[in-house]
């Protein structure tokens, strides 16, 4: 095969390495009312509930922007300015679902754990039995910050045995990680095209319950961000309220042919694993340790912890990497120097084996040793 | 030349027919945190205040998502939760900027005109006097809506000698009308990616008076839409706070090459009035009609009342152009049937004149006539 993936490759969460055929998808011009545009819009938004088994129940209201404007978007939208929200907070994603929901004046309450525990379903039952008031929980699928896994499938069960409603940030797992949305219960579901989804970024989406959504009319606190109304736009001549991005819809368009070529979420998971898998055993090799214990540990990002060697010195690291034609990522954690490897997009076993030689070469170029000691 | 622009041509407000180059820097996988980003981001938010002279006085703050997401966070960030917001109103989007402070909570009165009239300056002049509590103005420059021109500089003394604050949304005129903010004085311009600067759509942005920006704190009505803290983070480490639009942002910079290269916005805006000219005069040739006089039209997108022949159908005409390769835009006025052409993007005056020659046979291939009397 030709590789005309762009240099560097992105070991990151996401904008991500792409597809030829998905950047080739970017680079067409495409009339925000033409017909064209509008059946392009309308498949995807067909397509995407569809990918967590939920087209008979949920909706994809799509929005312009990042995935912190649908999660914005999703939790204004939702959330009644007289209902309370708990979000059950293990990371910066959590935090800022907190703070998104204080900035626009609905009553919050967070509910915390260390960033290297997941949330912990029992911990959540007690606190929505104290509280019968909490309406919503909201909660981060896979934490980027840590790259940590939290037990959706347990929370869900936890939050509809009380009769709340569960709102999932799903946004570094949708399109990898399991998620049905027969098995569990959840009101809304929030991601973005540029993640495992592999499009570019400027796009997120939420999966809204049906009768969620035709019941929130006129309660957002932003006429942006007003999902409600973004959806009834789509409904009257399926056309969005206002400029899309239309070489991020056409993008994210090819990227979904992409994902089921592969053979779908299961398949696509299943490569992020097998990358995951020969990043974790080769850096463990070059003695990096990882932040989490493998059972907490999402395929998507991993954090390593940066080695105690004082020659080691992060940004010459990252320089030398990029050098070679490889971006990681800083770390988020503030407790411990770290740094992430992210697993997703047009990455392969190979790009990963690759990488780990230029890991092992950087130690001599740049005079540190990585043993850090097994955790 | 080689013309490989997309077809059909988009003869709308946006998204545009964009050059080549622009759509290629689009196709370049970039990572978000890296210092290859981090650069191209910074001369982006360099350039674009020189574009309005206003590099010494204003900063620009870009946002994820449409015009509209730059408009409500301009409103948001700025108007001060007890300050008073009079938005002069003679289209849809002087309508939108109402809409959104109401929807935000800020308290905002219109001052209405005819779609087809300007903002009379002398009106506005008798509003701020007569009532001493409006702190700022909001006026759109080129109204989408029907293509008027508003006058801009004689709207910004009215609202400068009064000891008012303006707020410009220049979303369909940037780049290409004249705008110098050293001549005017406005505490912000309001524009995007993908109109008259020719990048792709899914970046706005807002030139903002330095001192107003940094006493804007904590006063967003959103997270994702506080163009204050925005602004923070550019200035701490040169990035977004949250996942930018990467290609767009690559797009734009290509963008902004080739407006230098064509000359700056003089250049681009004699184009466009070049396109304009060959258009009206081409049109009326034909019998058609345009709904503003000719001293308020922008050159920037043109309104056509319909022919009253009961032939003539709009969906059948914009099936037929696009079969030829043209898309325009269907009108956006309520009271008589008009469709709109716009003269922006990678278009030239043969371009238009090609365009002509398809709506010239377009009278005998679906049988209407377009003698709808001169104005």
């Amino acid at each position: 095969m030709t590789d005309d993936r762009t240099r560097p490759l992105l070991l990151t969460p996401g904008p991500l390495t792409t597809h030829s055929r998905v950047r080739a998808a970017a680079g067409a011009d495409y009339g925000s009312r033409d017909p064209a545009f509008v059946a392009m819009s309308d498949t995807v938004r067909t397509r995407l509930p569809a990918l967590a088994n939920a087209a008979d129940t949920h909706v994809a209201v799509p929005v312009q922007g990042s995935g912190t404007f649908g999660v914005e978007a999703t939790l204004g939208t939702l959330v009644p300015r007289d209902g309370r929200l708990l979000v059950a907070i293990n990371g910066a994603y959590g935090r800022r679902m907190q703070q998104i929901a204080q900035t626009i004046g609905r009553k919050v309450q967070g509910l915390a754990f260390e960033e290297t525990d997941a949330v912990d379903p029992a911990r959540l039952a007690d606190a929505l039995d104290a509280d019968p008031g909490i309406t919503h929980v909201a909660v981060v699928y896979c934490e980027t910050t840590t790259g940590l896994l939290n037990p959706i499938e347990a929370i869900a069960d936890v939050v509809a045995a009380r009769g709340r409603e569960l709102l999932i940030d799903a946004m570094s797992a949708f399109g990898a990680l399991p998620l049905d949305l027969t098995r569990i219960r959840a009101q809304a579901v929030m991601a973005s095209s540029n993640k495992c989804l592999e499009g570019i970024p400027g796009m997120a989406f939420s999966l809204i319950e049906r009768g969620a959504l035709a019941a929130s009319g006129g309660r957002a606190h932003s006429l942006a961000l007003d999902l409600h109304a973004q959806h009834e736009a789509f409904a009257k001549n399926g056309q969005w309220r206002f400029t899309p991005p239309t070489h991020v819809v056409a993008a994210l368009s090819a990227a979904l042919d992409l994902l089921d070529e592969e053979g779908g979420v299961p398949a696509r998971g299943a490569r992020y694993a097998a990358n995951h898998a020969a990043l974790t055993e080769g850096m463990a090799a070059l003695g990096f340790r990882t932040l989490l214990p493998a059972e907490l540990q999402a395929p998507i990002i991993t954090t390593f912890v940066q080695p105690d060697d004082p020659a080691f010195d992060f940004t010459r690291f990252y320089d030398y990497l990029v050098a070679h034609d490889f971006a990681i990522y800083p770390g988020k954690l503030t407790e411990s120097p770290t740094f992430r490897v992210g697993c997703i997009g047009q990455i392969f076993p190979d790009d990963i084996r690759r990488f780990l030689a230029c890991v092992d070469s950087s130690r001599a170029a740049l005079g540190y040793s990585a043993a850090t000691g097994a955790r």
